[in-house]
């Protein structure tokens, strides 16, 4: 398959781009050889890398506005898992839908999710179009019946992710330290390095998973963690908020990654921001994430972009940390590297993971910087086209099938609300 | 001129409202007998009443993305104030229509304006229909001369205000401690008093003003202005970030009302947060503004909404603060009664002042609460039409004339930098 957009404005000057196989294979000025497929006019449209989201959990669009303003205690304990318990492979992939369509119609091309009935997942982002790392929760409460479940689960589950479709890569998800077991994570390091996987882990998301680690093991979670040996740069750490400054120059040592999830921080008030300037200093690659609909409650990149760069210059009394640009970046080419994707820039060679600006939007105007109007102005909804993997999964907002989508989904909330 | 809102959807329930004289006549299941100037079909809509937005610089969208990640003086002195010496008239008119068109867009019905020419921002008002307050930025510097000129030229816009159109009051804009006299702060007073008009003007948006003003007067701002007299329930004092709990209680006592503009705070990185707990305390009447899009960068009262509740929960640590419904509170119905507007409520009798929300949206479902995904989820980019005063200024997410006012906004942009 192959696509050509004529017409577009890529920093400031019109170009035609051609996408085959996936990736982007021609931009000049003109390109008048070249047959495409499809030839599509981006008349009044600036192009731009789409966005990756490094952390999600899809499914939970089901709960969005179900519960808020409350304890992070209560309302997990009365409120979430309570429901979760419930869900099924079917209602997951209902809110995953939901949730692919409204990345797709806000510029996400990519996103990172760790939830409960993983194959539902899988089957809507492989159906809407989207690329995803996909994982399910690994939880054993140091139960060793659990953990030997888990253990076969995530055997099974990797052996089927072979049958995903191939934009969908398998990653292993232990949820946290304090809801793993050590001989746990020791088995999610050894499965990780046998099988070539990425881990996807939350990580020192709030003060108390800091004390009671020290608490019980003595050492601070990074520590704890190096202990076991699960640091490696196949470690994608999220949250990585109540990190001090050795712990950031461990994860330095072995290029471990993490991700920013700025609005959830915020909503669930976990009391401190990401150490940003810190991990810029030590090099550390990070990125951005929504987190689930319950604690955001959309999956706007756009909106978490700006809350990142605003967060960071509130908390440092700094208002030159984390210009737009690095903003920008961190949920562009910094989300592709973290999953090994050859994404996040609008070069030859690069993946066709594009969209395709409406300038003409007032928020967009008068346009003195495309990069400041996009983190600091747009919401997702001055995205007119998404292109993953150079199909065109929106066109001009509309997406195949989103009102049926949505009905789904609606349908699905009604009915886990009744069992 | 008269209006039928037909198969809207209030509090769940779908009726018929009937608009007249600019305000909210009728609400019922169905009103067979009502006669309307226009029949509008709201079906698959919610409505719900429109935005106030308590502090602005519209024409400042001229500036969105100029200049942004500065040190706040470097910033005002190198690229602001600059640029502002060289507006006039004209240009002020395309920014503040540019700045109509997004608030229209993103279902704001009013807003509170400060800034330089006026005349130019209220003729951009008066055009698309908007609700405003307005008023010049009042500014001596203890400069005898420029006093004289300030009073002249606030006197003279107070006479030619009556020539506006009459959804506009004139207001009285000092611009803070630090840039006007005791002498021009008492002559807004006994002006303000004798003519019956509210007061707009910055208060304690950073520490140094507090520390000056203690420095100088041997007063925190609060007790400075109780000696002045500048405190009532005309006055409206916007930011409001560093007062400290005897100060709240002293506008407690003068029911002066207060404006918080979250998103600006954290991009100027002002250093502490309303206080907004104390504020409620205190029973002192707060709304939401914007600021400029010079520190913002846009004009959606939605994403204001959701970075004040967020910005609450995070810097007390505690999740619970400011729920969805205060949020939405503030930027309905606190806002309108802070600058004495009978509005903000779906209510017969209330001023027509509204919007229908299109609830298909993915971002809305699958629906549990209206109020949490409007201030939680949503973007401006929700609201499907927007009735201000009984007459529909955006039908369908088109506002008349949107292109034209967009490319005049850029070309006045490009005007400015020439100059």
């Amino acid at each position: 398959m192959s696509l050509l957009l004529k017409n577009v404005c890529l920093d400031g000057k019109s170009v035609e781009i051609y996408l085959a196989d996936g990736r982007i294979a021609k931009i000049a000025p003109e390109l008048p050889g070249v047959a495409a497929d499809e030839v599509y006019d981006g008349r009044g449209m600036a192009v731009v890398p789409g966005l990756y989201n490094g952390h999600s959990h899809a499914a939970m669009t089901l709960f969005r506005g179900y519960a808020d303003d409350m304890e992070l205690y209560q309302w997990l304990t009365t409120r979430i898992w309570p429901l979760e318990a419930k869900l099924d492979e079917d209602l997951v992939y209902h809110g995953a839908r939901l949730a692919c369509l409204e990345m797709i119609k806000s510029g996400t091309v990519f996103f990172n999710d760790m939830y409960w009935h993983v194959k539902g997942t899988a089957r809507a982002a492989g159906e809407l179009g989207l690329r995803a790392a996909l994982n399910a929760v690994m939880i054993d409460l140091n139960d060793p019946k659990r953990f030997r479940k888990q253990v076969e689960d995530n055997t099974r589950l990797y052996a089927e992710s072979r049958t995903f479709d191939k934009r969908l890569q398998f990653v292993l998800g232990p949820h946290a330290i304090y809801t793993v077991s050590e001989k746990g994570l020791a088995w999610v390091r050894d499965f990780a390095a046998e099988h070539d996987l990425l881990i996807h882990m939350h990580l020192s998301e709030t003060e108390k998973e800091v004390v009671d680690c020290i608490n019980e093991h003595g050492l601070r979670p990074v520590a704890y963690l190096e202990r076991i040996g699960l640091l490696s740069e196949r470690l994608v750490a999220v949250h990585a908020a109540w990190l001090d400054e050795e712990e950031i120059a461990i994860l330095e040592k072995y290029r471990v990654k993490v991700v920013h999830n700025p609005v959830s921080n915020m909503k669930l008030a976990v009391g401190r921001s990401f150490p940003y300037c810190h991990f810029v200093d030590h090099g550390v690659l990070a990125g951005l994430g929504t987190d689930g609909c319950a604690s955001n409650n959309n999956l706007d990149m756009f909106e978490t972009m700006k809350f990142s760069a605003l967060l960071q210059k509130f908390t440092t009394n700094d208002p030159t940390v984390q210009p737009a640009a690095e903003a920008w970046r961190m949920a562009t080419v910094n989300g592709a590297r973290i999953f090994g994707l050859d994404g996040g820039e609008i070069a030859c060679g690069k993946l066709a993971d594009l969209l395709l600006i409406d300038t003409s939007r007032p928020e967009l105007a008068p346009g003195h910087s495309l990069v400041s109007d996009l983190v600091y102005s747009a919401s997702g909804a001055v995205v007119d086209t998404t292109i993953v993997a150079g199909r065109i999964l929106m066109r001009h907002r509309r997406v195949e099938g989103e009102e049926e989508i949505v009905a789904g989904a609606r349908a699905a909330a009604r009915r886990l609300l009744s069992l």
